[in-house]
């Protein structure tokens, strides 16, 4: 056996345990008496007991329905599914398998047959979008390699690759398509270096396939953004590494991305996704301001936007509101990975959000951003490991979208009322003065500032009233 | 009273605290008969059992004498007093009081006469000087309010700003000088919501008054640099904040800075000195690659380097090494703050460094650097709390310098060994190809490379030999 | 002069610092045409625009009223006030200046005269009464020296807290007393190297006499508390330190205010208050589990519960609820310190609680302790630095009441609804058995379990349902 | 096919998953050209290329030799070999397959034939012991899961068990034998909830089996020591976790262990390790204290000793000096897992020590302890994710081992020299005074101290020299 099929082999297997195999009774719960010749052939319901989810109001108690989240609803000039432009993570809610670095999967979902074949890959893209049209959004987001299986050769892989897109395509209809598609660039042993980043020439130029194609696969699918997230783009120890090496190396990949994306006519954002850490000691794209410096450095500032996660943010010693306002500003705030992390933690939790709080901060971020369109919410965020029911997978997204509504409505209630606005306003007003727009304008020297700040004498300093502003947003909650 | 002599009052009264009043007939040990006119006339020796401390090398028991450190000894052809070019802190070593957040000021120099007088800050230079003398070094750096006492104006303080500069020009005599001044814009209420960055135009004007005596004086002492700390440069919550506002205000600040360095003809080095968080919430300056960011979209990259702190990096989740290569890859290595943190503490503790693995990497950045000239290593460090004799500040000066010192032996012996060079160049030989040189020379697109890949098959991934570096890196220790 | 008067100038001068003088007709707002011939006969308003606080309901934009505190209410069997026993902590309140390690005070309280004087302490203290009697608690928690100056002599420094007392007596009315008392044992010099476990015998006994005289003064007041918190009994390095020893003469000291205690006739409770570090690198009473480890093993652990600090908490890596179980779960949760951290900052920020759903989780372990009496909540909090309005101190604790208040509604929804203590009680249902029962009895042996557990085979294992029971709690907010 | 006939299939995939298939041929390196009929029977050589690893001496280059680790040389009374007591973690060696979270398996060792059969469970012995030979140790450690294969039932799986065990014992010889053994209590979804602490009395009787069992082969093989390591034990959120319940069946869980290792006659010491988090957000053994607490409350403190593991004491905040040292006053350091993390890294690395520093002060504590036996260090560390030759196997291990052997050398010359020692007893030398005496004897009440504190007048308080300290300290690496 060579090492190509035992690397096959290898992957299968890992999917499998992602999967835990169910006998064929079970999987087609539609007609349970008739045998499924091909589990690719599944017609029947996925998730049978589950009707499509509908809002019902604050004071519902029942689990699967909306108490803040009303699509059509309109907030701040505009419907509330326009403001979240909501997506589901392919890989988490089908690819996720409870697995953690001390355990072994959990998940055991009854539409899984054991296997990483490429007739799974397509039941589940239809579970995919039973599961996407009953929580009624109408965008979702993947990976190449957790839609379709690897096979031995990269040409194989791909026309795997094109026959799930292909089926995807059809399932998806009028109204669904991708929020952003990416390239899986940190799995497979290959990258254990890094993909742009490796020190394999070899591992560079399969990287670079790897994007040509998913790129294309996105673009394909109508999908409105492609991103970049670097698992391995980073480094365990600064003694083995030539880091100058491998952010040019970076740099020049990224650049064949954009020429690509222009040479296929393919005009959807790119996005890169800053993380801190984890899998590596270090990954390139630490944070909002050191991918901007980086995209800066190497001239690619107009050509990128950031994917924004919140538990990244706060991996990297910023609160999520502070990395999204930091892209706003910069106008780079492209799209949100919505979750969030445990505040204890020192790993990436990538749990659904589901504080008030946290998500009307978010949500001012979005407001005064106008929205994230061409982005929206992708809820990267999984089940706990503990969470093992069909219906935990609905109850998880229900209450990531309900709270981010909740922000949405708290949001509309800060602006209606205005005082914390006001607030702000008021705190730089003296710079609203003569001076103060001659110092913005860039026309004030030192020595000019130094007359007046003798003219002026003490300055007077008032209270910054932040506990004020703090019982002005709570009082929105 | 006015509030203007109510913050005098306390100033003063601040810096008392931190000096602890002594009697006449022990601040003048020289001649103890005699009772000191006006303390700024002291003449005596401040540090009398000390001796100029010597090198006597790695088996010598003495505390007060260099094992490691030999100035004038030659390594990878430098000498090490070139390599090194320490300098003193003014302020943590002639200011430092002792306080913390739970506790008042601890220290009890003999030197003191409890005052902020301006005699008072004469004295205590001429301590500095007499302390630097003993410790052998050259070089200094200082705040303009550590050194000179605020008054009731800002006329007035600059006045008292120019007496002790003079003095201090005097007693640098030809071969000592400033490595940087700077101007000291967190302490004083004024700027409690920044200097720069406040919300209050006459705060920012008064910050550029005194940034620009500052680096007259700094200029005129024959300082090699002007460091910018922005201590206050950043906030405590968003929600009463306007960053976008801010960050463009410290542009315009730098800016404006910039212009008055060109117009005074003072050619030392601007520098950025990052900070994650402490006093504020969030500092703008968040580490090297957040102040790279800053300059680079504001224009600004091309007129600043950085000053990089230890204990800063490990702060803002990096190692020390990661922020001085980032630093040094972009070309803005300009100055190292040598000290260190506790691992398991969240705040700036300013300890000297001690760890020789940590000052052996530091030393490789900085001889990969070619040397940090007209930077140096300032030791921005200071005493515990809990030590409380003068020969506490040579005891650790002295095991600082040791340190790098003994760091620096390391590197020569790492290069001559030239194994771990080895490992790191032989890691990207793939590169050093046809096709590498394409892909670097940014000649290879997703199409070549697609095929490439193809044509190559899986690509071979050999050891990263981390357990390999690591134990030829202790072995150079 | 001598040390001793050297550092009671220090002292009375940091006092200074902290608390920025102003002339004397603000002082007397009301009689502004008298002179005050002693600031300690001051006998007007302290907070003249500032009325009683008044409920005003959820809807009022009034800063100056309570949302959701509504003393009388009856909320679960028990009034509001009853629940929360809401304490005004002198410290902060009264004695915060605003200064942090790089920045000196910028408070500027209309009731100082710029002195540390007994008048000026007397005056600070009608002071307190004012502001706790408009805020509508009955509690008070103080330092022994932040109610009085420390003189040159401990009988002196005994002197002036005794009749600072007495004022305070008078003052308290039948009405009000102290939540607890304690003695400062970390801002003084002398307590450098730790009180108990200070290295040197003098401290030791000094710090003794110290705890004497406190728990003196707060049994006379009617205290109904006495706490613990060891600032400095901790370590900042163990190489120069004999841990062993220190926790030994820790537990003696404790042993001994047992003792004191029960001689005097104070029934009030002993509390200890962990903390993880700050000022120290580790702190003896790192947190609930090692304060209890410490207790159990010197035989204490009957006669002390804790004093639970939620910023305390988090800096020791646990949540707030946690500490909170884990001292519950004991039978040791006898006081809350009310206030939170920066999730993002590593030191203590002893901000006011304003988070929603954490004054939830909060509230359900005090409900779930019956209460906290003779216990309560204790406003360990501080205004930020920058906040430098009287009303600041009035809004700031508005707030912190109103968000437990909130949070105590929420238990009060959460526990109607039943369905959360359901989801806890069915997980745990198998254990409801036979079987269940020998094993929590502890009758069940390894060899009966391997006996069931071939007899069982593979055991069923159930979804946690986390994403579920966040789900509800969150609904409760 | 049920679901235990999947589960079984599962974890065969996972094992395979850790172990990449290679063909035969390259499986029996002792006689290429012969077709190994059972991989069982392997006979030739493991690591073919490896020598016996011999001590060189500090400037051998060999990267497969000692520089500092000399067996049989004596060290402060002690051959090197007894003071060290390494052991060979089965884990890590043989089962780490170089998974991470977001990465599949990296190693291919040549003797994996890519199943998880019971013939691969007895050649992977067979590895492990010409591994340990090489190396020149004669412990190791294993957890029951990772020797041999689970199996459909328990009864099944207990006979693998026996069967490898039994090939074990045989291999051993007389001169290797366990440092401990353990149950894989984590790793299996039936753990998902916890084993002891599980919310399903199914899953407690199944891991008290497990336990049994485990602590009888134990016994079997001659296991100096049982180690508990609760990575399950804990929680995700106290949302859904009646806690108290939980700690009370911890307890009776190893109150059980207790009395069955008795009535075994198994002598062996019972270790808790302490881990603050991960996999779970609290784990109930957090850290030295908190652990101790536990056995405290319960009535188990002499039954159990604890095993620091470096990388979890400073995830838990604490340095690795500070948990052994806590460990050792308390009469509780019963073992070392032996490894190291990243400072600024969230989560387990589990890297082998390769700082000086930090291995000095590890063998302070072990020097102070009288050595660790029974105990002893067990390599608790992995290869990083991309070492991928069998020689950094090797590397790593003998990296690890010079690392502990150089800090012993270093204690040797701490304690030859004296000073560090000196320093710290005389900072405590007043209290080996006639009052210390009777303070420490517990004679001391509050009003004799009194007396002493008025009659002493302020105490002198020295410098506590923490920078003589470190300078000490690092003279001796």
């Amino acid at each position: 056996m060579e090492a190509k099929r035992l690397l096959l082999l290898l992957l299968l297997c890992l999917y499998v345990v992602s999967s835990l195999v169910i006998a064929s009774p079970q999987t087609c719960p539609a007609d349970l008496s008739t045998k499924c010749a091909d589990s690719g052939e599944w017609e029947g319901e996925f998730f049978p007991g589950i009707p499509t989810v509908k809002y019902e109001g604050p004071t519902s108690k029942n689990p699967l329905s909306f108490k803040w989240y009303n699509a059509q609803e309109e907030i701040l000039g505009k419907k509330m599914k326009d403001w979240m432009r909501f997506s589901v993570a392919f890989w988490h809610t089908f690819r996720g398998s409870g697995a953690d670095p001390f355990g072994s999967a959990t998940k055991n979902w009854p539409w899984e047959d054991g296997t990483n074949s490429l007739a799974m890959a397509k039941r589940r893209m239809r579970a995919n979008f039973e599961f996407i049209k009953k929580l009624g959004v109408d965008l979702w987001c993947f990976h190449d390699r957790d839609i379709a299986p690897d096979a031995e050769t990269l040409e194989e892989t791909n026309k795997n690759l094109d026959e799930v897109v292909a089926l995807a395509k059809k399932l998806q209809g009028t109204k669904i398509h991708p929020l952003w598609g990416t390239a899986q660039l940190f799995l497979h042993p290959r990258y254990m270096h890094g993909a742009a980043t490796s020190s394999e020439v070899g591992v560079y130029a399969y990287a670079a396939a790897q994007v040509k194609k998913a790129m294309e696969a996105t673009h394909y699918l109508g999908g409105e953004n492609y991103v970049f997230w670097g698992g391995r783009e980073g480094y365990q120890t600064l003694l083995n590494t030539d880091m100058e090496r491998e952010l040019d190396h970076m740099a020049r990949f990224l650049e064949a991305a954009v020429a690509y994306k222009k040479k296929i006519g393919f005009n959807g954002t790119l996005l890169i996704e800053p993380k801190p850490q984890e899998p590596t000691k270090h990954q390139y794209d630490w944070d909002a301001a050191t991918s901007a410096n980086f995209l800066r450095k190497y001239g690619l500032i107009d050509e990128f936007k950031l994917n924004i996660e919140c538990n990244h943010a706060t991996l990297s010693g910023h609160s999520c509101h502070h990395e999204l306002e930091t892209a706003r500003i910069s106008g780079l705030l492209g799209n949100i990975d919505a979750n969030t992390g445990d505040p204890q933690v020192g790993w990436d939790t990538d749990q659904f959000l589901t504080d008030i709080s946290e998500a009307t901060m978010v949500m001012l971020s979005v407001v005064r951003n106008g929205g994230l369109a061409p982005g929206g919410f992708n809820f990267d965020a999984k089940l706990r490991r503990e969470s093992t029911d069909v219906e935990d997978l609905f109850i998880a997204h229900i209450s990531g979208m309900d709270t981010l509504a909740r922000g949405l409505r708290n949001v509309a209630k800060l602006i209606e009322d205005g005082s914390l606005t006001d607030l702000v306003r008021k705190r730089y007003q003296s710079f609203d003065t003569e001076i103060g727009t001659k110092i913005e304008a860039g026309k004030a020297d030192f020595e000019m500032l130094e007359k007046k700040a003798m003219e002026w004498g003490e300055p007077r300093v008032p209270s910054a009233k932040q506990e004020l502003a703090e019982m002005i947003f709570q009082s929105a909650l």
